[in-house]
């Protein structure tokens, strides 16, 4: 029974992430579904992405949080299009939540929608939202061991940030652990080392969002 | 249909932590459910709690994973009982796991017993495995905006603790902030804060401990 009723919403929940995706597309939005445990830079990431890109790619942010609407306020502050959701109890943002979002969100002025998931490296890899697809976050503070012992979010990422690299003469983080961790469970996914706090790096992400928003939607 | 179903297994998860409590009581083991991030330290405040406690104290571990045996093995170096779950895909330990755990540890053998949950500040929090207490912790390096963003866990343990106090000179973590957060959500909780890797503070984490378990039990 429980199984039976468990399928039957996760059904539901798919079928309501392929209506996001539908929309998405026919609005011409790339949408990422950002994931990362909570303190792992995700406003951050997406604040540096706002001051880098060139004014013809428009952002806009669906924030979710169990509580508080700092973060929409942090970027609003910046002149994005900022929507909250706060989900109560709820350890991931679901289908649902985000196209009751989609529905309130200005889609036809943004190119990219970035949706900031709840701090949380687990439960919101298992829920496709639809987005284009999922970028898995993790700081150098949170140690090099996070692929190994985190793989699901490693697994299905089309691309892992590794932010805080300021941190790393302060830290035991070994890079070389990091990497052979990740590519131990995912051999093809970039990764691009950044600090958003010192600026370092961003860059590179500044490049990949560009080609793969404008010249590869 | 859905609602009565999660209510029936969640009165069955709640009937199992009650046998857990029970049992460990039968024992006269005290129990800490330790919840944080991933990476926010949770292993290395075992290590440092079995550094510091008198020989009286004997711990014992159960450890919490999506995925591979790795912190267990570094319990098991420093001499302590450890006993390994994986959860799969499962974001928290459940009563049930940890009722199966209970039944191979040798609980005769210990004083204090550390269940080191899932990395994951939300979901871990909703489930009682029938521990003595919950233990929050939460790391310089994710920002001081937790106890505001994450209330459940801050209201519900009996104490918390902030790591990676060396990384403050480094961050920009305002102390003065996260007092008031967390004042906000929960006005009486003991704080402690503590650097695992310098040793800073661990100091109150053994007074703490001490306290707990031996005069308090």
């Amino acid at each position: 029974m429980k199984i039976e009723v468990k399928r039957k919403i996760l059904a539901k929940e798919e079928a309501i992430g392929e209506e996001n995706r539908r929309l998405l597309r026919e609005k011409e939005v790339t949408a990422f579904n950002l994931i990362g445990s909570p303190g792992s830079g995700k406003t951050s990431l997406i604040e540096s992405a706002r001051r880098l890109l060139p004014e013809e790619i428009r952002i806009g942010v669906i924030e979710g949080d169990l509580a508080s609407d700092k973060d929409t306020r942090r970027l609003k502050k910046l002149g994005l299009e900022a929507l909250q959701i706060n989900t109560g109890r709820g350890c991931h943002l679901s289908p649902k939540m985000v196209k009751e979002a989609l529905e309130r969100f200005p889609l036809d002025s943004v190119d990219l929608l970035i949706i900031e998931n709840v701090g949380n490296l687990v439960c919101p890899v298992s829920f496709d939202l639809g987005e284009t697809a999922k970028i898995g976050l993790v700081s150098v503070a949170e140690g090099d061991d996070k692929p190994t012992k985190y793989p699901l979010l490693f697994l299905e990422a089309e691309l892992v940030i590794l932010n805080k690299i300021d941190l790393l003469p302060h830290t035991d983080f070994n890079r070389e652990a990091f990497y052979e961790g990740l590519r131990a469970i995912n051999n093809s996914v970039p990764l691009i080392e950044v600090s958003c706090r010192t600026g370092e790096g961003v860059e590179d992400w500044r490049e990949w969002l560009v080609d793969r928003v404008i010249r590869n939607p």
